[in-house]
């Protein structure tokens, strides 16, 4: 295993194919939600697809997203982590640093949208820990709006263990087909695809 | 609905990004078994994910994967179905021509050996109906060895409504990545990935 390191990456070499290994969930049907890891090499290839479950507004998304990925043989050609927001299986909470020191990856979070805190918060008002989640949610820092080339929509970033510099380049490089990075894209087709017996929406 | 044609499309004109529906089965591990259906672009984009579910060593192998088809929002873009040979789920058999004719699509059938026909059979005499799935295998038609470029191994294919020409120029258009059309290839990928938490082995 590597070392843990726990500073950002200053010398990120990203080469176009770099490994790339995207989450998306699945609807909240039940009481688990599937999770759908996608190994990417850049926004071309798909070279895996990896599969979990967590507990719907529990407390395991962090654990199970760590041990998914460090369990993988693609672990030690992954290069980065995305993830589709912070929470998984409605209020399961990613703790990004905490997965970035465990895996040794830095993370990069992907939104459509600016995130609507007044409505989190309101939800978070029925969950008797609410105010921790939303510490973990706000730990994630700042939200970065990122330009996409052409006429597509802007998107918004988090990230741990990579400078904003590099988060960018990754994503720009990884959204060729929509306007969402392919490893997203396609972990949602699959996690719809699944369970719905057709993919549909947006990751 | 499109009127079914019955004859083979003598005129049938294939664009790079000619949509394929690759279709391949999880692993056998209860009565049920997952479909995976993919939605290829050529050999290049995934649009779409299906899935479905047959019984294993059942017969509703050639009924499922119509319905499928014929359900799926993508059915009007789709030119052509690539089958994982022509056994899902155990000896759960498709008939290709009655998959032809009831979805008005070609459909081509990929198989990285040629089949052992010995074993087929003798795996069928522990089935009252061995014979009649045997016949239905074997109505499938002759089975042609593909080139493919580079240092590629060659694969085999049938066919139903569709000039070999044709069938040949489909596969090797989207045999991008590996010696696996890319539509099965994927589909192989999803289906495993979903049932073990990670994709292995090959199409």
């Amino acid at each position: 295993m590597r070392k843990v390191k726990l500073n950002v990456r200053s010398n990120f070499h990203i080469k176009p194919e770099i490994r790339i290994l995207g989450v998306d969930d699945s609807a909240l049907l039940g009481k688990r939600v599937k999770l759908v890891g996608t190994i990417f090499r850049g926004g071309t290839w798909l070279d895996g697809v990896l599969s979990s479950e967590i507990t719907r507004d529990g407390k395991d998304a962090t654990k199970v997203i760590c041990r998914m990925v460090k369990e993988s043989k693609h672990y030690k050609q992954v290069r980065v982590i995305m993830l589709d927001g912070v929470t998984y299986g409605g209020f399961n909470v990613v703790d990004i640093s905490r997965l970035n020191k465990a895996t040794d990856l830095p993370v990069i979070v992907v939104m459509r949208t600016f995130p609507d805190f007044k409505s989190i918060k309101a939800a978070l008002r029925h969950f008797k820990d609410g105010a921790a989640r939303l510490r973990v949610i706000k730990k994630a820092g700042r939200i970065e709006k990122v330009s996409l080339k052409e006429r597509k929509s802007p998107i918004y970033i988090q990230k741990a263990g990579i400078s904003l510099e590099s988060a960018i380049k990754i994503v720009r490089l990884s959204t060729t087909r929509s306007n969402i990075p392919e490893p997203l894209r396609v972990a949602h087709m699959i996690a719809t695809g699944i369970i719905f017996g057709e993919s549909r929406g947006k990751a």
